[in-house]
């Protein structure tokens, strides 16, 4: 994603009340901060945060942490989620390689939408669902493993399937027109762009035992 | 596949050198029957034949077996062959759901090329990747299972995955547009002419131990 510079975007983050300012404290502790036992789902790289809001809404039965790394797209994700209501729902700011630090055996499932290809072969290890990300997952996962992806783009899908497989997750699901289906989709702001243009959009659920 | 009748096909397929009459006798006796221990590949429902052809020329090294269920088309695959000098392929009219009467722990390699997509949920047992036909290829395997399929369907794309993924396969290699990739591919008829009008071949590859 390109990245602009938004003035005092550190300023209206941290001055968020959905957002969680030392996610390092919280190990182990997530489902107070939640204050509730429902079910974590994760979204990594939440971007502007359109879509975990959406499902926040749309599942009150379940929890909601959106992770992004760029302050420049959080600040986005953190004024849209300020006008909401939602008891179900937080912000952090965190690198997806250290997920581990913060999370322990806490979550249900992991969303990753539009994730940043890194299309070079040099640059396969930071793919999000590369070997380098599965044993972090595997950590912060409380039970069974699920991971939810979608994306435009071609090579990442298939290199996904591909990974996920060979680590031991199964292929639970896949389509190669998200929006021809009948199942429930709430949209990225991403994925309403290129969806518009015309683009289809891959979807696969992965678990593992 | 639309079928025409093609007079005296019958006539043309039985003549034929490469087309093996009765397979069942077969059983057991494939590697006999090549002249060779090299491994043995399979095409489950071969069309016209041009793939199996064009492998079995690029591919001295392995024994190719085209089966296919309606003589209309296997008529142009003999037509094909009997023009040919190949001392690695044979041709076979047989059903795909019986293939464990005819052949037993022999198989190296299933290719499915553009396979029927059964579109219709009432008619998934028909798709060749459904567990109607795998625990049918459990059996004609000589040891890993080894799964090859091109298809322009994306519905039936992502049916195989999550098929082959649950029965255990795993999803070693796929490709959402096979001809951007530098992989050794021999097209088949359908493929060239759906491919010359911009459709994007998805390809994938499945193991099983």
């Amino acid at each position: 994603m390109r990245l602009k510079n938004v003035k005092g975007a550190n300023e209206i983050i941290e001055k968020g009340i959905y957002y969680i300012k030392n996610p390092n404290e919280n190990i182990n502790n997530w489902s107070k901060v939640f204050k509730s036992n429902n079910p974590i789902y994760i979204e990594i790289g939440m971007g502007k945060g359109d879509f975990i809001i959406k499902m926040a809404e749309l599942h009150p039965e379940y929890n909601f942490l959106g992770i992004e790394k760029y302050e420049s797209v959080l600040v986005r994700a953190v004024e849209k989620i300020e006008k909401t209501n939602l008891p179900n729902v937080f912000v952090i700011r965190y690198d997806a390689a250290d997920l581990n630090n913060i999370i322990e055996k806490e979550i249900d499932t992991i969303y990753l939408n539009f994730s940043d290809p890194w299309p070079k072969k040099r640059h396969e290890k930071r793919r999000l669902t590369s070997e380098t990300f599965l044993p972090i997952y595997d950590k912060i996962f409380k039970g069974r493993k699920r991971i939810i992806q979608k994306t435009d783009n071609i090579e990442l899908f298939g290199y996904s399937i591909v990974s996920l497989s060979k680590y031991g997750y199964t292929i639970e699901d896949v389509s190669l027109d998200l929006h021809s289906t009948d199942k429930e989709n709430s949209l990225t702001e991403y994925e309403k762009k290129f969806s518009d243009k015309g683009y289809k959009i891959n979807y696969l659920e992965a678990l593992k035992k």
